[in-house]
Parts: C-alpha cells; sequence; structure tokens
C-alpha cells in the first residue's frame, strides 16, 4: 500500500483551483476572480477566489483550503468515533457558481482529502468529493451531458463507480423539510480509502479535472438565452433551497464553521440574491411546474 | 400547586393572535393577514397568519401551533434527558416582521408552553418565550422603549427577571460563526417552571401582550422615513444575517423541522429579498458602521 502523499494532494489541489478559475473566467469573459488568502490562527489557511456581478457569473466562488489541529471537530468524528484524539489535516477546493441568466444551472463542486495522524499508530485517511448541477430551467440535453461526463470521469475506475456515486449524490443533496432533492445530482464520494492511496487520489483528481468539461459547456449554451422578470423571480426563489440545504445540512458548511474556519470563505456558497416567498406553488403545466415534476426527481440521465 | 390547564393556555395563545394580527394589520393600513389552517399528520396543527406587500411590512407571519406526538424529539430532549419516552404537546404563537423600510426594525416574538405527560407520573411542563429587535439603522429612543417596555412586562414578577432574561436574550440570539448579536435584544425564557403554573403562565402572558406596546410604537415613528437605494440594499444584506440565525441556531426552528411541522409556517420567518456579498465591510464613521459598533454591542438600554 503506497503511503499518503500530503504534499501532491496540495499541490494537485493549487494548480486545480487555477485552472478552474481560468475556465470559468474565459466563460465570464468581462470579470475575473480576485484572490484573499487568509490564515486560520489554530492552523492552516486558503485560498478564496470570488468572481462578482460578471458577464454570466453573478457570484462564484471556488475556495482552497488547507486547516489542521490537534483534533478532529465534533462533525467528522460522529460518524467515525475512532479518529477522537487523533490530529488532522484537511485540505480542498470547494466551489458554487451563480449565474445571472436564470436558464443556466448553479453548479457545485467539491474535491478533499483528509488524514488524521497520531505518534506510533498508521496514518488513517480518505478522499471525499464530487458535483452536482442545479438547474432553473432544466434541459434534458445538459443533464445528460452533466451525467455522461460524470460517468465517463468514472469509469477506469471500476463500473460500480458511477451508479454508486450518484445515487450517494442523490440521497445527500436532499431537503428534507422539502422533500425535494436540490437538483439533478450528479456526484458525491466520502470516505474513499478502499482503492490504493494513488488510485483513490487518481480518482479524486478524474472528478476534480472533469468538472469544468461537465459544467462550461452547459453555460456556453445557455447564457444568451432571452429570459424575463418572472423567470429571474423564479431563480431568485429557488435559491432559497440552495441556502436552506447549505446552512441546515450541508457537512462542509458545519465542518467549515465548526473549525473556525473563515466565515466569509464558507458562506461564499450563498446566492448574492434570494428571495422567500410563502407557500408558492408553480402554475400546473408551466416551466416551474415541469421542474418539480421532471427535473428534481432523480432519474438515470447518463447512457 | 396549581395542576397545569392546558386548555387556558390555548385559549390565551388564539387570542393573542388574533390581537397582534389586528395591532400590525392597523398599522399596515393597506394589506391584512391571510389565514391557513393546517394539520399535522402526527398530531395537531396550526392557524398560519402571514401579511405581504402591506405599506408598512414587506412581509409578516404570525403564527399559531399545537403539536403533540407520543415521544419528544430529540431537540427538546438534549438539555433534558429525562423527558425521553414521554408523549408531548407543544402550543405557541411565533412571528416575526419584516417592514420594507430599512428605518424599521425587524422584530420577532414568540410565546410557547410545552408539557410532557407519562401514565402515572406528574405531568412535567415550562413555559419559554420572549422578544427582540433587529434594527438596521439603529435609534437610542426605540432601543430604550424597547428595553423599558420588557422591563415593565417583567417587574410584577421580580427585579430579577427583566435582568436574567434580558442576558438570555443577547446569549441565544448571538451568531457564533460572525461572532455578532443578532440585534439590540428583548428577553429570552425558556423551562420556566421554577414559579407555580399560574404565576409562569401570567408570567407568558405580561411577555405576550406586552409585545405591540414595544414594537408598534416604533414602526408608527419610523415607517415614514425616507430611505434610499443604497439604505434598502443595506437592509438586504443584514437580512442575511436573519437567515443565517434562524437555519443555524434557532431552537424553535429545528424543533419544527424535526417534529415535521409544516415546512412554510415554520420558514415563514424568512425574509422575502436578502443579499449575501462577500466580505462586505461598512465604511467607518457611517449609519452602517454605527449599527456594528453601537447598536450590536449589547448594552443597559431599560432604564
Amino acid at each position: 500500500m503506497t503511503a499518503p502523499n500530503k504534499q501532491a494532494v496540495k499541490a494537485y489541489l493549487l494548480n486545480l483551483q487555477d485552472k478552474i478559475c481560468q475556465a470559468l473566467a474565459a466563460v465570464d469573459g468581462k470579470e475575473t476572480f480576485v484572490e484573499d488568502s487568509w490564515q486560520r490562527p489554530e492552523g492552516g489557511g486558503g485560498r478564496s477566489r470570488v468572481l462578482t456581478n460578471g458577464a454570466v457569473i453573478e457570484k462564484g466562488g471556488v475556495n482552497f483550503s488547507h486547516v489542521h489541529g490537534s483534533s478532529m471537530p465534533a462533525s467528522a468524528t460522529a460518524h467515525r468515533p475512532e479518529l477522537a484524539g487523533r490530529s488532522f489535516e484537511a485540505m480542498g477546493v470547494s466551489l458554487v457558481i451563480h449565474p445571472n441568466n436564470p436558464h443556466v444551472p448553479t453548479s457545485h463542486a467539491n474535491v478533499r482529502f483528509f488524514i488524521a495522524e497520531k505518534e506510533g499508530a498508521e496514518p488513517v485517511w480518505w478522499f471525499g468529493g464530487g458535483y452536482d448541477l442545479t438547474p432553473y430551467y432544466g434541459n434534458d440535453e445538459d443533464c445528460r451531458h452533466w451525467h455522461n461526463t460524470a460517468k465517463a470521469a468514472c469509469a477506469p475506475f471500476g463500473e460500480d463507480k458511477y451508479p454508486r456515486y450518484k445515487k450517494w449524490c442523490d440521497e445527500y443533496f436532499y431537503l428534507k423539510h422539502r422533500d425535494e432533492p436540490r437538483g439533478v445530482g450528479g456526484l458525491f464520494f466520502d470516505d474513499l480509502n478502499e482503492l490504493d492511496f494513488d488510485q483513490s487520489f487518481a480518482f479524486m483528481q478524474a472528478v476534480g479535472n472533469s468538472y469544468t468539461q461537465a459544467y462550461v459547456p452547459i453555460v456556453e449554451r445557455r447564457k444568451d438565452e432571452p429570459y424575463n422578470q418572472a423567470q429571474r423571480d423564479f431563480q431568485l426563489y429557488r435559491r432559497g433551497r440552495y441556502v436552506e440545504f447549505n446552512l441546515v445540512y450541508d457537512r462542509g458548511t458545519l465542518f467549515g464553521l465548526q473549525t473556525g474556519g473563515r466565515t466569509e470563505s464558507i458562506l461564499m456558497s450563498l446566492p448574492p440574491l434570494v428571495r422567500w416567498e410563502y407557500d408558492w406553488q408553480p402554475q400546473p403545466n408551466t416551466p416551474e411546474a415541469r421542474l418539480y415534476e421532471h427535473y428534481l426527481q432523480p432519474q438515470d440521465w447518463a447512457e
């Protein structure tokens, strides 16, 4: 079994952040990412990059962070009590892109590596990550492209990977109090260490590297579609679900807030403008109803 | 010790909801509250009332709910493990008012009664509640009036009540990840049963009855103050803190979502329109900076 190489993971993540920011700034065409570097007093820090008020991207954040500490936070040991008392390092890239145009879906991606160490014991480590898509006005072609890209990224690692991580994504990005998925899903994996280190790391890279291939063509196809105020209002309303998910359920958000992460970087995922409307329901036979009836029903998008 | 009278509490709460809605609709002058009654499949239900797009109130919700179940939810037994396994009833009125004008503060109030029963054992019961004020552009006169009203409501029940529940309010409505109070506070009490039932119930009534006396004069004073787009934007930005608090920390919200309460009624507290802006900071020596430096610093507002 190969020993875990923290430096290689870190170098990959920093480079991934660069490449994703370049690709998204290119598709935006107007604004670029502005960087903030930050230090965490308890250990580690990060490099936050935000693009706001772009031609295509209303608000997009692509974060790198690397935090370490002498004991694992509660959110991480809840399902792994054997890790209590170990020192840890967590590093990852996490991004959320909120476009201006309601025809362009919001996307989220994350790749991460955890390692928990103790003097005289084997390190415990795992990878996690994935990406998921949240359309407002869905499009079958986009959903198929998104999932086909995810499936192709998983293929070299075994036929079981895509169906397993696609299902996990559907289950994870789910708003219990709404009985509603957050979007059309994608991939979600966590606790990945059953492959050896090199293979697990390669899998994380395959996921990280395929995100722009999955997202950019969809943005290109939809960014110039005309939209009206009612469609914009629906987008702002649906963004409320994004806020509800991230603040009530998201493990990464809770981990960040509990470990004293940088609040502005963690909450960069929240949309720039959001509406809540009491007991709103879509009218039957509208594109808004179709989101609920078709796109928010988990299904086999990949071919 | 007087036996707890659930029917009397329920009758009071229904009447309080009526009176508060009447007072707020009167100050709005344009719109009235629209009612939805709902049933909870597991037991109980509620009466939600919402006023939207008023002359003064952009979105206001005043809920009555009465839920019961055969076992206490986790959020309620976490700090009272002796209640696990008892049946429970929870009833209360909860409200949040989001005004249009950034010079009018947002207000929240809640009064509630819990009772947990078991065959052959004394019932365990308590009251909780309070109210707190969240200004955008603060005003010392308003803060003093708010706290003086709260203090006067507490006075007949002993000199210790106001300082104790004022402090508890400051501690409860606090955003740890921002190191920021939600507003200028008010009253917060919970687990109140050390007075006998009649006195505890009377205290809850004193709090419930004084809410409109605390809030309406402030609304009347500020509702016609002119404001510009920058001030409106600041209000929308600060509303983000309200969302963060309610979804990450608020015990009532978590209790409601965990007990299968009606999601639209629970999340009625969320503002109609909200902005998040990455790493926004107020300019020095502005009214926006004064909110952080003066109003969001807990202090003795009452005389």
